[in-house]
């Protein structure tokens, strides 16, 4: 089966006249969302009331998307489940992790990870304390990094500024080879480009929704577990539905069967009805079509970008196997130059101190939109558009 | 102003021919919610995208909606937060809580707390290990157990079974008397029973909104710290929503002021919506009207139970003072009567080995419907409705 991102595009709503390319941020709403989402409202919770957890499967929801998240990002059917926000997951991953390496102190993350994350394991060590750290280090040292002090590697694999790539497999295998636990977060790779976690034998694997799988603002976040230590993980964050019987009320926590030990509390049912929606049109595509159309669309911005606007520097690498699904360009009025060009009709976004950031995503964005936004930046650029006080808010960083 | 329960009445949707007296577990829809949440959809992720952060509120919502439910519980404005799910906000309030006794180890619940509290204290006492220890007494005990030896006191104002209510200020008296911090779950509290957080100087507060406020399945949970603590409490669950700039994408935690700092990840918004939906019915009424009209309701169904159904045994306290805004009998055939009434169009529901249990909600239930369902009831206990093969699979727990 080969995509048609013709019909795959018809199912987004993207305003009249707008090039979005901040999928990578918030992906747009699938057509379908606002009728599943006011089915789940009315029909729903409306009608069958608390029965909807059963009848409408609300309770099944978590594992049930999950599975559907799990044929994206290469992990073994039952082993993700969905819930919280990815800031939580981070957490819950790395606290079961530190505590399947119990000998050693240290997380080791990188500086192109999102700050959330190394806020999540820097708050879980002074939890912790005893000399729990988190060890940061440039994104390009992370392989040499990983020696027998580490407990557990939390590394993004797409970094969510310049869109630069680690190499999954040969970090896991390093951390493997030295004895650490490999926690991977997903937030720019599920949906952005194939991930083959089962292949790259990673131990843990967080993500959020709202981003290329179009879950929309809030949605849920996943995690997986190995099923290798999905009966062995001690869940942190011991929340009900987490439990062996979480109906039989039980005094004592005894954790649930593999990722259902995960869950934590209620599902938001609501957030995902609307991931069903846009995950009705992930089942359409496949991860390798999806590949193949994105590193189009970069390769074709990135050669239109530099050919159009010489001031602008290429922050993403070109190197295919080290990219992502987004192109980051570097300019020290960035600021303003991304708010001349979402005037004109081109959503990207701004991230401090310099970076302009474009996400590319085939299912709903062609070469046309492309052609389209490097014309328009190289107007703003041309003209210096930006140049203007109602662009140069310089002190506001959104 | 008094309210005019028949104008609230008439804006919750519940299903032709039902009397539903469960929402202590889901609360009904609100008729407004439908359309509110598809705007959200529509108008505001569809349209907006991603400038929906700012221009459709989004980020100030966990705010702005806490503000809301502050009035419902005696809070001092900007001092409630929403977001994730109860268990979570419950694990972020003893994580600071104990931080904040540095030298005491023991957190103090009771046996009629709702067993995810007890799970997350747990859970967190073994990952902090270190003699960190969950101490769970009786219900009836719990003032006497409040020792020097108590870090925290995680008490649940009213039992989820029983609807029995503890005394908020002479617990968090005692606790203070013996150098404890109060933490309460508010669970069958908000939107059920007047709550004077401030007035009786609880620490912190932790509640959900999908039972008496009617926020819908999955809605969001939200977290109170009171405000002589506000700038002290560490966040354990560090996420970038709660530091004093999230979008300055710093490498080191700064905790935000006050209670932004317990956000922790991206909002569910259209959890959020759907509560707000629901919160414009609470903004036409008060506390003490809802308190008055509820014990009516609850003495009403007391005494009509007990005079036409001499087999089930009240649960719940006869005193004002120490009951909810729900009536408990105990049988212990409970599970099959239960799915007798249900059959019959009572809801109310079942919990483990011998409880059912309804939920009274002045806002949409009236003496009438209590009417009707004492005599429903009394019908299936007088000629044994309950008896069949069809409602006695008392093997599964639901």
């Amino acid at each position: 089966m080969t995509t048609d991102f013709t019909a795959t595009r018809a199912l987004f709503h993207i305003p009249e006249g707008m090039i979005y390319l901040d999928g990578n941020s918030l992906g747009p709403m699938p057509r379908a969302a606002a009728a599943r989402v006011a089915r789940t409202v009315t029909d729903e919770w409306g009608d069958m009331l608390i029965t909807g957890w059963n009848r409408a499967g609300w309770m099944a929801q978590p594992t049930r998307v999950g599975d559907r998240i799990a044929r994206l990002i290469g992990a073994e059917p039952g082993h993700v489940v969905m819930g919280d926000t990815l800031s939580i997951k981070v957490y819950q991953a790395i606290a079961s992790a530190l505590e399947m390496n119990p000998t050693r102190r240290v997380i080791l993350s990188d500086s192109g990870n999102f700050p959330s994350d190394l806020y999540m394991a820097d708050g879980l060590c002074r939890t912790l304390g005893q000399g729990y750290t988190l060890r940061v280090v440039a994104p390009e040292e992370v392989l040499d990094a990983i020696d027998e002090t580490v407990a557990v590697t939390m590394i993004t694999e797409v970094d969510y500024r310049t869109g630069r790539k680690h190499d999954m497999k040969a970090i896991t295998a390093r951390a493997h080879q030295k004895g650490a636990i490999a926690v991977w977060d997903l937030a720019h790779s599920a949906g952005a480009v194939p991930v083959d976690l089962a292949g790259c034998r990673a131990d843990f694997a967080v993500g959020c929704t709202y981003k290329y799988l179009n879950s929309g603002p809030g949605g849920p976040a996943f995690i997986y577990v190995a099923p290798r230590h999905a009966e062995a993980a001690r869940p942190a964050l011991s929340g009900w539905l987490g439990h062996e019987a979480p109906f039989a009320f039980d005094p004592d926590y005894r954790p649930g069967r593999g990722i259902e030990r995960m869950r934590v509390g209620t599902p938001p049912v609501l957030q995902l009805a609307a991931l069903e929606a846009a995950l009705d049109i992930w089942d359409m595509t496949n991860m390798a079509d999806i590949r193949t159309a994105s590193l189009a669309l970069t390769d074709q911005f990135i050669a239109g970008i530099e050919a159009a606007c010489p001031t602008l520097e290429l922050a993403t690498p070109r190197d295919h196997d080290a990219r992502g699904s987004q192109v980051s360009f570097r300019h020290p009025e960035g600021y303003a130059i991304m708010q001349a060009l979402i005037a004109h009709g081109v959503i990207g976004d701004f991230r401090a101190p310099d970076i302009l950031r474009f996400g590319f995503t085939p299912l709903y964005i062609g070469a046309d939109d492309v052609t389209r936004a490097i014309e328009i930046l190289a107007k703003v650029m041309a003209e210096a558009l930006w140049d203007r006080p109602d662009y140069k808010v310089k002190a506001r960083v959104t």
